[in-house]
């Protein structure tokens, strides 16, 4: 079972990254950006076959490695 | 109008971050866990609101900034 993971920082939590990005969006001529922000993108392969089994899983892979909750949110989301 | 990019890596480019990510997983006793890639995610807000001509800007912004494509592949989701 294939599993993809976004984590991405939450609302109100500074992003340097993706400042940074929109600074240099800006910098190469193109206007009407607004607010970048930049998350992590992340999949993962499981042996595991059970939805719910897989999802419980990469909780407990976002909530130990992936993620760090106090800063950031995660959505787990699984293909066949 | 926001707009949401994937960037990855191509498929057959190493990837050691994924493989650290894996290699980390396995140590904390995770099993099961086959192969890991990690690529980013950008969230961007855009003035324009017509759907095809902000698609074609953040193409653009993908070719000159956001992705190598050399080794990476993009896609990009507008929302609303």
């Amino acid at each position: 079972m294939k599993a993809k993971v976004h984590v991405t920082l939450k609302a109100g939590v500074l992003d340097p990254q993706g400042k940074a990005i929109g600074h240099a969006l800006e910098s190469l001529g193109f206007e009407g950006v607004g607010e970048v922000r930049q998350g992590k993108f992340i999949e993962l392969e499981l042996q595991e076959t059970d939805p719910d089994r897989a999802r419980a899983q990469i909780e407990q892979m976002c909530q130990r490695l992936l993620a760090n909750t106090v800063i950031e949110n995660y959505r787990i989301d699984l293909e066949g």
